[in-house]
């Protein structure tokens, strides 16, 4: 099933046009990315780091920009995973603001690799399910 | 013809990993952009969007990441527009480390909007023809 | 009364050594700040900036790290105002982490400005009460 | 003698209000610390970081802004170390804009740690004689 989580938009994320800030919108998508990995599998990212040694390093990225987004709204952003290959995963985000308005549309390809040497490695057996169960509709796939 | 620019890859870019975070190679490419306008057009960004009043945000993102970039890495940008269109400019972004490996291509839509309205408008006619010459090898399209 | 937040401390904060990078803390603390105007006088930042067209700018800084804070600590950060003057404020901020350990202690003055000409003013008549209530014991001044 | 560096306000360090985000003075001051090594002790950084292990994080930090700085400035560091001590170095910063007006005036105390357990360590004999002749005049002390 999706993942769904919530943001406030800050101030340093603002440029000086009164919008946030293009690459925010990654930060933000990295922000997310390790929010929901706890509702996926139910580790944290900074465990999977530090004890089972993995990171999940982008290796691709993908983006509409919809409409802006301002200081003050909330940005909501439903994740999912559209793909789960034997080391690499596809992310689908989509961003809404407080009004339900659609604002970005991104896909991100991750690679599942050691910590100590970063080299593409499979992801592990006990990660594959929740990984697979989030999809945008929470069936198999 | 393509514009040439380069950055060191300073300490706050660099992750818990040792490798660039990757929403830093948007930041990254927003400045080789701003840093490109005087060589393109022989105006700088802050006087486009103080004196001009325009402004051209980022509408599409698209990526492939080839290889790490590490703390103290200089990175060598390449960019050039590969569409002029009515409002919309179609960027080419092509990083290399200081080996000449290349670490990141990537392709940034932009738009062409008022600052004061953030809408959509056509690009100045006395800024066309630098944007065309800055081609992949510098001929017209 | 003083107020006191929360944050995770997200991936993006953690430099290469694996302790969060200093800029952060002023970050972090500035997103405090803005945080704490609901509870301290009932209006949101964005609402004071964009409606009554006032800033609250740093112009002192002061603090000392006690402790690292590292990737997936949660910072509590207990802040007051110790000096309500004229135009400016004098806030307190004491970070400590998930174990009770205080890891930051800070001091930022600001000055009240008008936001569209960055002058000093006099801080508004019903700001006062709120925040001269935001002591760290909550007791009149 | 004291270290002069330059850097250009670039478009993501400015906030709504078209000024630069106060952390951001921060992580410029950090970005100068880093670029001074080699004018002081002849190697970088990330040399330091990487073949030395040793690392020297703030301790404490202490600062005035003086007047704004702007999206398109030019920023002139004056930086020296104005007390050498077994493992601690008081690191003075004066910013400047491009009309030589002081815009920031800043101190940090950094501590010498080695990079494998962040603990306090004697700096090096040979990092001595540079750092104590970058005082602001280049006399010894």
């Amino acid at each position: 099933m999706a993942v769904v989580l919530r943001r406030r938009i800050d101030f340093p994320l603002v440029d000086m046009a009164g919008i946030v800030y293009y690459p925010q919108y990654w930060d933000l998508c990295h922000r997310f990315f390790e929010g929901s990995w706890p509702e996926i599998i139910g580790l944290d990212y900074p465990t999977i780091i530090a004890k089972r040694r993995l990171g999940f390093p982008a290796v691709g990225n993908q983006c509409e920009f919809h409409a802006p987004l301002r200081y003050g709204d909330t940005v909501e952003c439903k994740l999912w995973i559209s793909h789960v290959g034997t080391s690499s995963l596809e992310w689908q985000y989509r961003y809404s603001n407080q009004d339900g308005l659609l604002v970005w549309s991104a896909q991100v390809t991750t690679v599942c690799v050691g910590m100590d040497d970063l080299k593409p490695c499979p992801i592990p057996d006990d990660f594959r399910e929740g990984l697979i169960a989030c999809s945008e509709d929470g069936g198999l796939k």
